[in-house]
């Protein structure tokens, strides 16, 4: 099933330098779980006195591990203990039985022992391949080695041990002031193929020496999903083992972020908004065969809601990714998109521009329109496609990429 | 973007004898719309009494001739006036303004002229490009040819014009015995991609000269479309033009189904079907890029509705269909989509065959399961993927195919 050659898009630069975050240090090993000779499992050790959210994927068929993070969250005390998170590449442990709970039960355990802390504050993700045993011990037997190497600037080796099908590790930075107190994030993430609606299929952890209590952490990352992990979409399949989790060590020494609404809380927000974007939309420009990365950018809805699903509607469809992937303006597949979608449309209001240029209004093709246009815009490698609906003020962004050879190549081969 | 040599999944059959109609006659021209050196335009003349019913596609951007058939088709009184259908392939007439809507009338009124009909008897389809203006006289100038070459044996031309993307014209036919009378039953359909959930993007007529009013027809019609041309996808696509129309003429001479509940009527009715069913599936068949038909079994979900939506998710997956493109018995992404589905699944109730290897079931691997098996049933060219949710007696059936580099091909190319 080999197909023709694919120029990837690039990342936008190489991995960023992560600051070290007081409070986090991070680990990777190679266990062996499926890939060789690379690592491919990383261990987060959070100090006593951190904050601790999460966002998991909605699906009906969770994997072990994402069951067991939302069962811990919501068990989470006021203790002062610190947590762990363990990551593992190659296995989901999804579909995989009542053996699947009992390996997060011993790897939770395993790493619960060597760093002395509760198991109940071990968090665990497997990304890989779906319904194949993981034994406890390809992961266990490591921990001890793991713990050996913890270090504050282990970041980006974390990144690297998380990757299935990814090209590139994918890592964002910020720095805020909360007073006069400058507060560092820093966030790698992992995702690739299996990316849609319900949050992108995808691992991302998010660090921060911030001071911020839990419940205000947890409602900053509910609300900043939506713009952001929830607005990417590669293939509109969502996968078994989304997580996302933020850590605020409080280890910048400012007084703590007791509300959102805050000068503070909004400050620490838009940054902590910002890094979850650059993340995400990494993982677009990763999607798999991805060569262009594209923002549909719908206004004009009757409402927020309508505006989503004309978004998701053109950003999903095959025809739409095709054409962008052969550089096509066609423009025909938008109004196609925009029908199926289910959203209160109007074909004499509806007008669609590429970037700059204007393509159609008034239920028709622009005066000013030229195919030339259209189509030189389309070789960009960075799109926009923009529709404004002329019914009200709803509006939503979401970004894809396109639908390429590439991206049967992968999936009519690997085993995910 | 050409990619590598895919061998397309072949018709079951050559293209079936139809039977001829009585009271339908059927011509067919090169009118250059768009293509060269092929007819691209057809005409089917009705005889006074019979009856006419239509589906047509529920987008929010419905083509000009949509709009117009849906508005005879209501308008429409008890006359006993014939009836014509005129479709011409190469431009859908989408998107067009009001522009659009002139040429339809142009064409109607040309159509009527020259068969001594009523322009609102004329009904109109057009399949083709979107957003492209369609200039009446390409298709007017070629009326007073239609007329001149039209005979009731026509159906395979006129099958054979109103193509685009399809790589084989499509044709289905049956008898049914109506009392002691020999009913005939013969239709033809067009479609290829853009095929999805809202009824495939797709044009369908059906010829029968069975004697049955138009309620009833309309209502046979109405619901037959939910499990037949409403059930296939290939890429979760909703066209702007869909149209499925049938035509009794009345002309086999039994008396009129009046009940579509009486013996004579289910009897009708069941055969209608499987003409309808017959087309839908060899435009599965013939979907872009296709080297396999798929068809998706969902049984035991809570209700029929989760069933449908359970089978739509694994139908329109691009990882389920890229997986199957490689051949690949990859179960897990199967699980992945009745997660993602939004219907209720209990993971531990779930199992799952391939044709009749059990592959997984209670949320695991089945026992006797064996990867070699799974693999020597996916190189098979027509496949059944088997899921049952374990939950309640809902069901629901749904065909798809494979997707494969031809479709990547087709579309990052072809101007549609």
């Amino acid at each position: 099933m080999a197909g023709p050659a694919i120029s990837p898009l690039a990342p936008k630069a190489g991995f960023p330098t992560l600051p070290e975050i007081g409070g986090v240090r991070f680990a990777a090993v190679a266990a062996g779980v499926k890939y060789q000779d690379r690592d491919d499992v990383m261990l987060a050790e959070i100090a006593p006195g951190s904050a601790i959210a999460g966002v998991f994927t909605r699906s009906a068929t969770r994997a072990a591990p994402v069951l067991d993070c939302e069962e811990k969250l919501a068990g989470l005390g006021p203790g002062e203990a610190g947590f762990a998170i363990l990551v593992n590449s190659g296995n989901a442990n999804a579909f995989t039985g009542a053996a699947g709970q009992g390996t997060v039960e011993a790897v939770s355990a395993e790493v619960a022992r060597v760093l002395d802390l509760p198991p109940a504050h071990i968090f665990t993700a497997s990304t890989g391949v779906i319904g194949e045993p993981l034994p406890p011990e390809t992961i266990t037997r490591k921990i001890a080695e793991l713990q050996a190497q913890l270090a504050p600037e282990g970041a980006e080796a974390a990144a690297r041990a998380i990757m299935t099908t990814d090209t590139f590790p994918k890592g964002a930075a910020a720095e805020v002031e909360i007073g006069s107190t400058p507060v560092k994030i820093a966030g790698f993430a992992k995702g690739s193929g299996m990316i849609a609606p319900d949050m992108a299929t995808m691992l991302a952890y998010v660090f921060t020496d911030a001071a911020v209590p839990r419940d205000v952490l947890q409602a900053m990352l509910s609300d900043q999903v939506r713009r952001t992990f929830n607005a990417i979409t590669v293939d509109s399949d969502t996968s078994t083992s989304d997580t996302v989790m933020v850590v605020a060590t409080g280890q910048a020494g400012h007084a703590p972020i007791a509300d959102v609404g805050s000068a503070d809380g909004q400050a620490f927000a838009a940054a902590l908004e910002g890094v979850m974007k650059d993340l995400a939309l990494q993982i677009v420009r990763d999607g798999e065969g991805a060569t262009k990365l594209v923002e549909v950018a719908v206004t004009g809805a009757a409402n927020d809601a309508d505006a989503e699903k004309v978004a998701r509607a053109i950003a999903n469809s095959p025809l739409v990714k095709t054409a962008i992937a052969g550089e096509d303006p066609n423009w025909g597949r938008i109004v196609m998109a925009v029908g199926k979608s289910g959203a209160k449309a109007d074909r004499d209001r509806l007008s669609i521009r590429f970037g700059d240029v204007l393509v159609a209004e008034k239920g028709w093709v622009a005066e000013s329109y030229r195919e030339e246009d259209g189509a030189a815009y389309m070789r960009g490698e960075e799109l926009l496609i923009a529709v404004d609906l002329g019914l009200g003020s709803g509006a939503a962004t979401v970004w894809t990429c396109d639908l390429t050879h590439g991206y049967i190549t992968i999936n009519a081969d690997y085993r995910s």
